[in-house]
């Protein structure tokens, strides 16, 4: 069977995120005040041949933490479509 | 009302993506060799301040076209969290 899965990969929560810092100016920039916060991250749309769910999370995890997401500056959420 | 909104931005169905072409040809070195498709996008999550959540769209959606999407190679998808 074939999964497609997303993978949200945002930066940590308690570090700065200089490009949402950029977007957010931006935005002022654009005359568009009422936004507080932005936070900039990937997200990333893979298409899995596996026989379950379980065996495509497990794919999509390992995808995620060899090679997607730096878990030092990242964390990640992985989300299956339909 | 705080608002926080999420926006996926993503290439054209019918456009290459060398960066997912990329990812792909890392997962395969990696040995993970059962994903067939990748495509990577942005993902962006605001949090707006508005009355109510069709104000919030509004700004959204504006956001998203003068800014962060490129319609001529992306799309993007605007999501409500809880």
């Amino acid at each position: 069977m074939s999964f497609t899965v997303q993978i949200k990969v945002m930066p940590l929560k308690n570090l700065l995120d200089p490009q949402g810092k950029a977007v957010l100016g931006g935005l002022k920039n654009l005359g568009i005040t009422n936004v507080n916060d932005v936070r900039v991250g990937k997200h990333i749309t893979l298409q899995i041949d596996a026989p379950t769910e379980e065996a495509a999370r497990a794919v999509a995890n390992e995808a995620a933490q060899k090679l997607l997401a730096n878990a030092v500056m990242e964390f990640y959420e992985i989300e299956f479509v339909n």
